[in-house]
């Protein structure tokens, strides 16, 4: 099982290329991520961090860039789980264009930080027991 | 007594219309007033803020934008102050291209801010006293 | 009559102080503003730019700041119109929060440029004409 | 060899967790390329672009966060090139606390683009020879 959020490629996304510059898609894929707490978890994201002061930063990531986006593109992207350690959660994420093209697919490592510490510290169990509907053994393989 | 800063137009920091983005402009002024406190005043802003617990964040600004910005432009952004009130500073910015012409021009109004409570508070006398040197008449008057 | 776009204050909008950081303010302004034109005028932003070679940059703004935003709020971003010249749009931006608090209004001047040589162009008709519905008197003044 | 920009991070690069926000990573890297072609190889990289009509998009990227970054931080962010294919480069960057502590590290693959066509086409020459220099075996390996 995947989530999918729609977003929008917008104005101020572009570079002097003419495309989304791209660290832009980092910024999607951690909107989606938001949008994945909130309307999927039903726990908005920045809940999550404030009561249960825990953080999830990325410690490693991989992209693949497929095809550009442009202004105007209307993107679906999809969260997808992969693994979740005893402290770390192995993400995919991929982006589609309007069409159904692949734009980039992208592995993320986040590791469960106690946000008082910043030490790691073990994936919180609800969550834990969230994200293994969503894991999944498609995409990057 | 002004202060610049030189900074350079970013490949990411241009939009669909292949200028800059407007709201770059504001985070250039922001870029500005870190490297004169850090600079000018001695006393980087991170210091000041995480030291003193007084933050500037801005109540009021105008802007006039006079001439685009394109990707490769090295610009000076100039910081002036116009007054220094018991809460507020009023701080006038100016982008300057290479070649002298002026791209912008803003009247930015701030407070400081108490950070525990996020409350007014006055403005620190050392800050008070070094501000007194930049403030001049000249620009949007 | 205005038009109201729903948008999310982001993980990443947030700056050191914890609140938004002011230039996206400008960043949502433009949001709404892409989202004015392709839900409400039926002409999404970029065909407009792209298809009639006109864009819409901002010679001038000025927005006051009434209440931070944070992370997690839901915001609504109110775009109205106050005045169409021959060759500008005087626009009327609001930002509220979820609980009904002004956060930010903004006036902000737009003027109507021929993308190929950057110069002065009237107002298309069809936009001229769909933009009075939303001019009102209200707000800034 | 290794070419190193020196940066800061700024105010509004920080999220809601107190760090520097992850894609911002990516926006320092494209920095440091803009520095490595301006003030390295001679050419910036507006130039390269706009006169040549090639661009670099990167097509794959990994990164490794060693340890989060904080408002006031001079970094230094180093260049490096792993290998020149005919249409490809491989690189290499790493970011570096003031106190000499690896913050990040990164190897991204760019494609020469045509930018009339959006299609690949063969590194320039020039660039091929100059950035054999900057070509090492350390790092990621």
């Amino acid at each position: 099982m995947r989530f999918r959020a729609r977003l929008h490629v917008r104005f101020g996304d572009i570079d002097h290329a003419g495309i989304v510059y791209y660290p832009r898609f980092l910024h999607y894929f951690h909107v989606a991520l938001e949008e994945f707490f909130g309307r999927q978890l039903g726990r908005p994201y920045h809940r999550f961090l404030d009561d249960e002061r825990v953080g999830l930063p990325t410690v490693r990531l991989e992209i693949d860039f497929r095809s550009p986006l442009r202004f105007g593109d209307e993107i679906d992207v999809e969260v997808g789980v992969r693994e979740v350690g005893r402290t770390s959660i192995d993400w995919i994420y991929r982006v589609f264009k309007q069409d159904g093209v692949l734009a980039a697919e992208a592995r993320i490592v986040t590791v469960a930080l106690d946000m008082e510490h910043f030490e790691k510290t073990p994936v919180p169990e609800w969550l834990r027991n969230a994200l293994l509907a969503y894991r999944g053994a498609e995409g990057m393989e």
